[in-house]
C-alpha cells in the first residue's frame, strides 16, 4: 500500500515538473480524492491557487487565465461527475489551442468497476478534445518512479504547450490516506529548460510568396484570435503591399490602436452590395474564417481567378471554404515580418483607394443614423469598443455581442485587447472565463460585453469575483432571451413556436443577481451615462453590472436599416 | 442537398420511432442546428417538451424525469460545448442505470475539420459513458431511409430500456435550412411492440439457494435503487427467512411504509459496536453495497466461514468488497418472490432476536439526545423524513443529507418513494434531478433535501421550476461550506489549509437566490415550524426554499456523541 512520506514526495515532484514547464497558477474544485494534490499546490509558493466549487465554471475560469497569460494552466479536481464538469471548457480550449493540464483524481485499480463510490471511468473521459490522455502510475518513492513523476510534469506540460497548442489529461490513481506528509522537504530541486523551435519557411519559398504577392490584387483575411502586437504586424503587411485588410474582431485589428484607412472594418456591411469590377488576383488568410458571413459568402464567390493562400501556424489545414491553392504551415508573426522585409513593389493605389471608399460611405452611413446616438445594444456595444482604456482587456461574449463589435465598430486608438471563446463559439462559460482574463490583469480595465441568455448560463462563475476581488464590469445587453436567432432562419416561425423554443426569455432580475455576488448594479439610462460608467472603469476598477435593457426585434431593425441605406448608396442591381 | 420535405419526413419518423419504444417527454435546449428536431419534438402531441436554456441542468432534469417515470426520457441540443454540458448528468445516468435518449445536431461532413462555427467531433462524444454511439445518415426521404429513420428511434430507445438501462447517443448531421416543413402530414403510423423477457433462475438454481439459506443465521443487504413495491418484497424475504435486513436510504425499505422489527435502520451506528458471538452463516446481498461505510467494514471483516451471494439484475459483477462465492444474475423482484414462496424453515428467533436487541438499544440511545429536540441539520433531515406524505416524492441529495437519514432515521408508516443520485454521488445537478421528479408527480407532496453546496452548483435548475410551476419544497441544509469533509480525515488539518480548500464557505444569501426565481422563503426557527411548514406542503405543494442554518462541527460533535453513547451502552472493548 501506499505510503504517506512516498506519495507526497512522488506528487511534489510532479508539480516540480510542472512548474519546470512555466505552470504557475491552478484552479482547485474541492474534493476528497484530490486532496494531496490540492494541498501540494495550495502550498507551492510558485503556484497562484484559486478555488472554484463549480468545475465547469473552474475550467472555464482555467481557460481565461491561459488566455490572458499566454501560459499553461492546472485544473484540479476529484474523481466521478465532478471532471466530467470540464468538458465543455476543453472543448473550446482544444478548439481555440489552450495550453490547460486537466489533474483528475481517481480511485486505485483495485476499487475500479466494482461500484465504488464517486468512481467511474476516467480513461480517455474528454476522448479527441484533449491532445493527450495520460494515465499516471500509482505514487511510489523509489528513485526511478521520483524520476518519472518530474519527467512526466515537465513532459505533459509541454506538450499542452507546444503548437498547436491544447489540454492534456493526467488521470491520477490514489490510495488512502489522501492526506500528504506536509511537514515533509522537498527532495528534488531539478528544473529543465526547454528550447522550442518555431515552424518557418526557407528563404525559397518565401520568395516565392512575395513575388506572387506583390504589386498584385491582394486582400489580407485575417481571422481567429491574436494579440495586439501580432495585429500590429498584420496591419504593417497591409501597409506594405498595400492590399485592404479584412479580420475578425478577436484578430485586434481595430483595438491594437494603430489607425490604417487600409483597415476594412466595416467589410461585413458592404462587401456584399458594392459592385466589384476586378476580382482580386490574391487573398492571404491568416487562421480561420473571420466571424464574418458576408465575408465568407463573398469568399465562396471568387472562382479561380483569384490565387488563395491559407496561412495556417497549426497545420490543422481547417478550411471551411476548401479552396486554399497554396497552404503555407509557419509560425504566423514571423513569417509576416520576413515578407514585410522583402517586398519591393507596392500594389497600385487604385485598387486600395475603392476599398477606402466603400468603407468611408458605409462609416458615413453608420453617423447619419439617429438609432446610434440613442442607448441599445448596438451603440453600447460600440461605446464599449470606443471607451476601452490603453492595455485594457475587454472579453466579449456569443452569439450577438461579437457581431454587433463586428459589423460596427471602427478603429480606435486606445491599443487594447479583445478576447471570447470563438472555438466552438459556446455561450457556455463566458463570465468564467472573462474574470480569468481579468485575474491576470486586475489593475487593468476588464470589461465583458455579454447577453442575458449567457450571463445566465454561467452565473455560477461569478462566486469567483466575490471571493477574490476580480474588478470586472459586466456590461449586460439584457433582451431577454436568445437574441440571435432574430437574426437567422427561425424568426420566420409563428410566435408559438419561436418564443418557448429560441426566444426563451428567462425573466431574471439582474440586480438581484448583482447583490447575490456583492456586486455593484447599475441600469444604463443613456448612452452619455454608460459612457461616463465606462471612463470611471479606466481609472478605478471594480466588480459591477451594468445593465443596458434592449429589445430583440429593435436589434434586427437597426441592423436591416443599415443594409437598406447601403444598398441605395452602393446602388447595386441585383 | 437535402430537400426540407424529406428531411421533414425523416426526422418525423425517427420521432415516431422512439414513441413507439416509450418516449413521452423530452428536453431541449435551444440552438439553430438543433431547430427541426425541436420544432417536431414541440408539435409532437404525444410529447412533453420541456426548455431549458443551460445544458447540464437540462440533462439531469431528464435524469429526474426518468427516475420517477420509469420511461427513457429524450435530450435535444445543438452542435458544440452544447452537448459537452450533458456530460456530468450523462455519466451519472450511466452509473445508475438510467434510460436517456441523446440527440446531439451536428454539422454536416462537408462543414467538419474545417473550422466550421461551433463544431466540433462529437463522435463518442460522451466516450464509456453511454451503451452505443450513433452516427445517423443525412436525412434522406426514400422508403429505405425513413424506415431506417423509424427504425433506428425505436431500436436505440428500446437499448437504452434495456438491463441494464443506461443512456444512449445518436448524432445527426443536419444541412441548411434547418426549417422544417411543418404544414406536412405525417407519413408514417407505424408502431412496434416490444416483448422483452427477463432473467429468470431455473427451479434447480432456486432450490440451491432455497436449500443453502433456511434456517440458517444470515443477513440480507439491500443497496441502491428500488421502488417501495420492491423494498416490501425484500421486508417480506426477511420476515420469511426471519433475517435482519440492512438497507441503503434508497432501497426505500424505511420509506415503504411497511413496518417490521427485522429492520436494521440504525445498522450504521451500531454494526461496529456490538459484540458478535457468531458470524452470520449467509449474507445475501442485492446490488450495490449500501452506503453505510461501517456495514461495509463489517462486511470485510467477515471471514470464509460466511456464504456471500451477490444479487446482480445487471449483470456487471460491480462488487467492491470481491467476496461473493455466489453471483446470481436475475430479475431481482421477482427471484425474491419465487425464494419467499419455497421457504419452509424460519431462522431460529435468538439469531434475530439480537440484532432486534441492538436495533433497540440504539434507538433508546437516540431517544434520550436532548440534541434531536431542537433544530439542527441531523435532526431537520429526520423531521423530513417523518413529515412525507403518502405517495410523496422525496430526493436526498449528496454526501451529507443521504448520511444523516441513512444513519439516523428509522420505518415510518407514511409510504413514500426516496430518491438520490447514487451512481457516481456527484453533488452536481441533484436540484434539476429533482425538479425532474418532481415534473412527474406534480400534484404530490415533493421535497428535496440539499446541502448549500450541492445547491449553490445547480442554482441554475430552478430557472425550470419557475418556468413550469415545479411545486418543490427545498429545505436546505446551510451549513455555509463543504460539510462532508468535516467528518472525513481533511479535518486533521489546520484551518489554513482546511477552510479554503475543503470547508470552501460561500457566503450565500439563499432568500435572494428564492427571490431571483420566485421561490417563496422561510427561515426556520424550531423544529416545531419545521415541521408546521412540512405538513402544509402535504397538503398544499409550492415552489418553496425552507432554510436551516446549520454548523459543520455541530454535525460532527453530534454524531460524535451518539457514537460513544453507544460504546457506552454496549461496552465492548477494542
Amino acid at each position: 500500500m501506499t505510503n504517506q512520506s512516498d506519495m507526497t514526495n512522488y506528487l511534489q515532484t510532479f508539480v516540480e515538473g510542472m512548474i519546470s514547464s512555466g505552470v504557475e497558477q491552478a484552479v482547485i474544485s474541492p474534493g476528497s480524492r484530490s486532496t494531496p494534490l490540492a494541498l501540494l499546490l495550495h502550498r507551492q509558493e510558485k503556484i497562484e491557487t484559486f478555488i472554484e466549487v463549480d468545475e465547469r465554471s473552474a475550467a472555464f475560469f482555467a481557460l481565461g487565465l491561459s488566455k490572458a497569460s499566454s501560459k499553461p494552466v492546472v485544473l484540479l479536481c476529484t474523481s466521478g461527475t465532478a471532471a466530467a464538469n470540464y468538458y465543455p471548457a476543453i472543448c473550446e480550449a482544444y478548439a481555440s489551442h489552450i495550453p490547460l493540464v486537466i489533474l483528475t483524481t481517481d480511485r486505485p485499480h483495485e476499487l475500479r468497476q466494482v461500484g465504488a463510490p464517486q468512481a467511474m471511468d476516467q480513461f480517455y473521459l474528454f476522448q479527441n478534445h484533449v491532445k493527450e490522455f495520460i494515465e499516471m502510475a500509482i505514487p511510489e518513492g523509489t528513485k526511478t518512479m521520483l524520476d518519472y513523476a518530474y519527467w512526466q510534469g515537465m513532459r505533459a506540460t509541454d506538450t499542452a504547450c507546444q503548437v498547436p497548442s491544447g489540454p492534456i489529461h493526467l488521470n491520477f490513481p490514489l490510495r488512502e490516506p489522501l492526506l500528504p506528509d506536509l511537514n515533509q522537504s522537498l527532495i528534488t530541486e531539478k528544473t529543465t529548460e526547454v528550447l522550442a523551435g518555431k515552424k518557418q519557411l526557407s528563404e525559397e519559398h518565401l520568395i516565392k510568396c512575395v513575388d506572387a504577392w506583390q504589386g498584385r490584387r491582394g486582400v489580407l483575411v485575417i481571422g481567429g484570435s491574436h494579440t495586439p502586437t501580432e495585429a500590429e504586424v498584420f496591419i504593417k503587411l497591409a501597409e506594405t503591399l498595400n492590399w485592404p485588410i479584412i479580420s475578425d474582431p478577436l484578430a485586434n485589428v481595430t483595438a491594437c490602436g494603430k489607425e490604417s484607412p487600409l483597415i476594412m472594418s466595416y467589410a461585413d456591411l458592404f462587401i456584399q452590395e458594392v459592385e466589384m469590377l476586378q476580382q482580386p488576383e490574391v487573398i492571404v488568410r491568416f487562421g480561420m474564417l473571420p466571424i464574418s458571413k458576408n465575408t465568407m459568402f463573398w469568399l465562396q464567390s471568387l472562382d479561380e481567378r483569384t490565387a488563395i493562400y491559407f496561412v495556417d501556424e497549426t497545420g490543422e489545414w481547417q478550411d471551411q471554404l476548401k479552396q486554399a491553392q497554396v497552404a503555407i504551415q509557419v509560425e504566423e508573426q514571423s513569417f509576416a515580418q520576413s515578407i514585410i522585409d522583402k517586398v519591393a513593389i507596392k500594389t497600385l493605389d487604385s485598387w486600395s483607394q475603392q476599398w477606402i471608399t466603400w468603407q468611408e460611405i458605409t462609416e458615413q452611413q453608420l453617423n447619419e443614423l439617429s438609432e446610434m446616438k440613442v442607448l441599445n445594444e448596438t451603440s453600447a456595444s460600440l461605446l464599449v469598443h470606443k471607451k476601452m482604456a490603453k492595455h485594457g482587456q475587454l472579453f466579449v461574449s456569443n452569439s450577438n455581442a461579437i457581431r454587433f463589435l463586428d459589423r460596427f465598430s471602427t478603429t480606435e486608438t486606445n491599443h487594447y485587447q479583445l478576447f471570447g471563446n470563438r472555438g466552438i463559439n459556446g455561450i457556455d462559460g463566458i463570465v468564467s472565463t472573462a474574470l480569468g482574463m481579468c485575474a491576470i490583469n486586475p489593475d487593468r480595465q476588464n470589461v465583458l460585453l455579454i447577453g442575458d441568455l449567457a450571463m445566465y448560463h454561467d452565473m455560477n462563475g461569478l462566486l469567483v469575483a466575490k471571493r477574490y476581488d476580480l474588478p470586472l464590469t459586466i456590461v449586460l445587453l439584457n433582451n431577454n432571451g436568445g437574441g440571435i436567432f432574430s437574426f437567422l432562419s427561425q424568426r420566420q416561425l409563428d410566435e408559438t413556436d419561436f418564443e418557448p423554443i429560441f426566444g426563451t426569455p428567462i425573466d431574471i432580475d439582474f440586480s438581484l443577481v448583482a447583490q447575490l455576488y456583492d456586486a455593484k448594479y447599475v441600469k444604463a439610462e443613456s448612452l452619455e451615462q454608460l459612457g461616463t460608467l465606462l471612463e470611471t472603469t479606466q481609472r478605478q476598477p471594480e466588480f459591477q453590472i451594468i445593465e443596458v435593457v434592449g429589445d430583440r426585434q429593435e436589434n434586427v431593425q437597426l441592423y436591416e436599416k443599415v443594409v437598406a441605406g447601403l444598398k441605395e448608396k452602393f446602388g447595386k442591381n441585383k
